[in-house]
């Protein structure tokens, strides 16, 4: 197995993505996942344009890591300019990290028309700025910024510009398709160029903005680049880098390189969330490999197929990523989609159990009332135990009143109070909030908390609202999705009703009975 | 510029993703909306599997459409049963549209393991069933199911089964990477291959499971497919299908193929927004080319770069696919697409104009309160008239109220009143209805129609929820679409409240506001 060493730029490149910004502690956080899952090269900042990242260079020195090197990033010297007396080339001399990446331009238009020089000063602001930070103790890697673009347009001198950066001492030459219109044709016969051109090794970086950063990347590597760059959930300026959580499993599962101890491989979902927690990205369910829906199945011929041979409709086993199969429970799914979730909470039910057959036929009804279980795992399950008996309620809603006024003319927009019986106690308490929903929320789980502390640290991470049928407008039915969370745990319940703050209130109280059911709590 | 044939399956491939459902209204507003584009097939429905496309396809009978094919999806036979004893094909050869698309599986191993059956006996189902399709009077496309997966395991028979196909009468066979694994250079060789075997034409339609469909439908593009498959923001199983969004202009602008009418290329970001918009699916802000963020510029560099020169940092035009440049530090953005919508009621609005600012400022500020107008043009009319002074309101709402209990305690569930001022003249109404919102919608109305007898015929199609800012659950503000009728033209508003009944009313006011503007109507 050839190895190939990772690049992580998400703490940089990634940086640069719309909201995008990370705190020193997301930026520890983010190096110690990174190196505890064996990445090469972990690329942290920028400390001459961002005084944060400077805090946070200084904090790396600390910390122990098992398989990456920090990586500062920087420019060259600017233009005309001594680089004894460039302020951005000191702070890169001066950086507490061996490894530094420097970019200089390779695409020669951007030398005449961006940075307004000639062609030989750009060469000599790389040359000079190598030749310092080598003199300094730096390991350097040479970004060369476009270089794609430039061999499309001139490609004598965007080989020069990498013959320089090997000829200054750089230890990479790293090869960008900056704007990230590439294809992989390409990108495979420009880097193949470069591979046979340099002694040096090369690295290979894409953006996705033809959305073939990952097929442009593995083109790279088929002609010869060793080191990979991304960003590890894909994020980046404009459609973002290479995703190396999908990058990964493509290249190591299935055309066979080295990139990061095999056992790890099983981490990378896990890595992928926690990641996009950190940056407060919403991780894309169908991102491919470590997205919710990576391998989740709809078709009731495709759930047929999975169950009798996992290969039939998956590329790969989820578990060899850390992720999972799922069966979406829908109109068209059937018998096995339902056994297997059964399998988890119920597994006394088989194919032949006659409860199996009143299950499908309830299902059947919920859906045509709206329902949808497909992502509300938490309310099927309570839905298949209250059917076999199998719950005790902890709690009764005897009635709610809502009131809903403009938002102009009332204090609060909503308000609400809810009436409950807990054991032989009732409970009434009321609330306002942002809305009639929120009001409600608030004053529930109010009165609740007193009977079931373990309620404590619960909380509400998602409201999702979907009309049904969207024919009879504002008499159609809406379905409320509701994701919860302890702390430890993530659920996703449902409601359905021509009235949305019914569907609402069944939602909430799903979640709720979840949680303490989890929880072991015994009913009042 | 050599033609090829797109190929859309957002109604049927697309709704196998998580969490799409399309009402039968959703699917005819997407094919007009595709056919619009010039899209030449659109995959509508299985009507085997779902009676809700059956009664799509009664009503598609009605459309006229300018480029596109509707066409129906379904299997082959089933295993030794007669083709004229099966009811799915029976239900293909009475469908009211020519072309039908059927698969059949094209990997050895689907045959032996899955449909437990010989491989004789598959590609006797093949045979049989494009023939009777044919007998029947239908254009037949073959989807060679697992194409690519069974050429790794068992090449000759896979063409095998292509041979068969074309023997029996299909017009095209479509390789599938079915559980989208492959890699371009797979999907290159292994294209080339049927190209050369066949006399049919081919097709190509890959799944997103590697990150790399769109690579790989440009593979197959490159190696001799002319058919081509995806949906056309990506939807699909799992991790989706090729997203048409973004190889349309892949192919028509970079790599220079024939797709659609070349003008048509600057609707593809606001098509892209319409679709994402009825599926109530989050179109992807880094989505290449159509993407919120797609030519979003945030480093400093960068943004110096484009402003100086656009290409040095941008592989297309924005503009080129009706999208706009966006500086995330500066806060100019919009310009040109704003003005083209002045153009229909506010001509006198230039690039020049004053009011032009003010209009994006306000538009700015709107959004941020979680407005959006992409979709709803009827609102974002008002709103400018409304700023320009050419706008005389038809009435005021002094106050509602509204009232929301559980549905099983309450006789009806919502109920509501409304005051409204009509010139001099004070109005109050109540009702109730199926919810609240419902409740609200019939007494505005109630009270109006006396006032306005042009509002009879008019009447609400659609509803459609969705939670803005998702991290604060039922504290966050969500926006309401409603489309609207009054037989002639359908036209959509929006509101926006952390209050979804605020949020319905605002959105229900200017619906019928939009109308009386519409009849010309004098206001009292």
């Amino acid at each position: 197995m050839k190895k190939l060493y990772l690049f992580d730029s998400t703490l940089r490149d990634g940086a640069q993505g719309e909201n995008v910004n990370f705190s020193v502690m997301d930026k520890v956080n983010i190096v110690k996942a990174l190196d505890d899952l064996g990445v090469s090269y972990i690329e942290a900042g920028n400390p001459f344009s961002n005084p944060k990242d400077v805090e946070f260079f200084e904090k790396v020195a600390d910390l122990e890591l098992k398989s990456a090197q920090i990586v500062a990033f920087g420019s060259t010297r600017r233009v005309g300019v001594d680089v004894r007396q460039d302020k951005s080339v000191e702070v890169m001399a001066k950086i507490n990290v061996k490894t530094v990446a420097i970019f200089g331009k390779s695409w020669d238009l951007h030398a005449t028309e961006v940075l307004h020089t000639t062609l030989e000063e750009n060469i000599a602001m790389i040359t000079d700025t190598i030749k310092y930070l080598k003199d300094n103790g730096k390991d350097v890697f040479f970004y060369a910024e476009h270089f794609f673009d430039g061999c499309k347009n001139n490609p004598e001198y965007a080989f020069e510009v990498l013959q320089a950066a090997q000829n200054a001492g750089a230890s990479y030459a790293i090869l960008c398709d900056t704007n990230g219109g590439c294809f992989p044709f390409e990108i495979e016969s420009w880097t193949k160029k470069a591979v046979n051109a340099l002694s040096i090794p090369v690295g290979i970086h894409c953006h996705n903005d033809t959305d073939c950063a990952v097929a442009n990347t593995i083109a790279g590597v088929m002609a010869g680049a060793e080191q990979i760059h991304g960003t590890f959930i894909g994020i980046g300026e404009r459609c973002g880098n290479t995703c190396l959580a999908t990058l990964i499993p493509n290249l190591q599962i299935k055309l066979g390189y080295d990139l990061i101890p095999e056992e790890n491989l099983k981490k990378l979902t896990i890595c992928a969330r926690y990641i996009s927690d950190i940056s407060n990205i919403t991780l894309e369910d169908n991102l491919p490999y470590v997205g919710k829906s990576a391998f989740a199945h709809k078709g009731g011929m495709h759930i047929d197929g999975v169950t009798k041979l996992p290969k039939s409709f998956e590329h790969i086993c989820p578990e060899q990523v850390g992720n999972q199969r799922q069966f979406l429970l829908s109109e068209v799914s059937g018998k096995s989609a339902v056994l297997q979730k059964l399998k988890n909470f119920a597994p006394q039910i088989t194919k032949e159990s006659p409860e199996l057959v009143e299950i499908l036929a309830m299902l059947k009804e919920q859906e045509q009332k709206g329902y949808q279980y497909e992502a509300a795992s938490a309310s099927f399950e309570l839905l298949v135990r209250k059917f076999l008996g199998d719950f005790k309620p902890y709690f009764s809603i005897e009635y709610f009143k809502i009131i809903s006024e403009p938002v102009d003319t009332a204090n609060t927009p909503g308000s609400g109070l809810i009436k409950l019986k807990v054991g032989d106690q009732y409970k009434i308490a009321a609330d306002e909030g942002n809305g009639p929903v929120n009001a409600i929320d608030k004053a529930l789980r109010a009165a609740l908390v007193e009977f079931y502390p373990d309620l404590e640290g619960f909380r509400l991470i998602d409201y999702k609202v979907r009309v049904v049928d969207t024919t009879s407008a504002t008499a159609a039915a809406v379905r409320v999705l509701v994701e919860s969370t302890d702390g430890t745990d993530v659920w996703t319940t449902v409601g359905s009703s021509t009235d949305i703050i019914n569907a609402s209130v069944m939602a909430l109280v799903d979640s709720i009975e979840y949680k303490l059911l989890k929880s072991g709590c015994k009913p009042y």
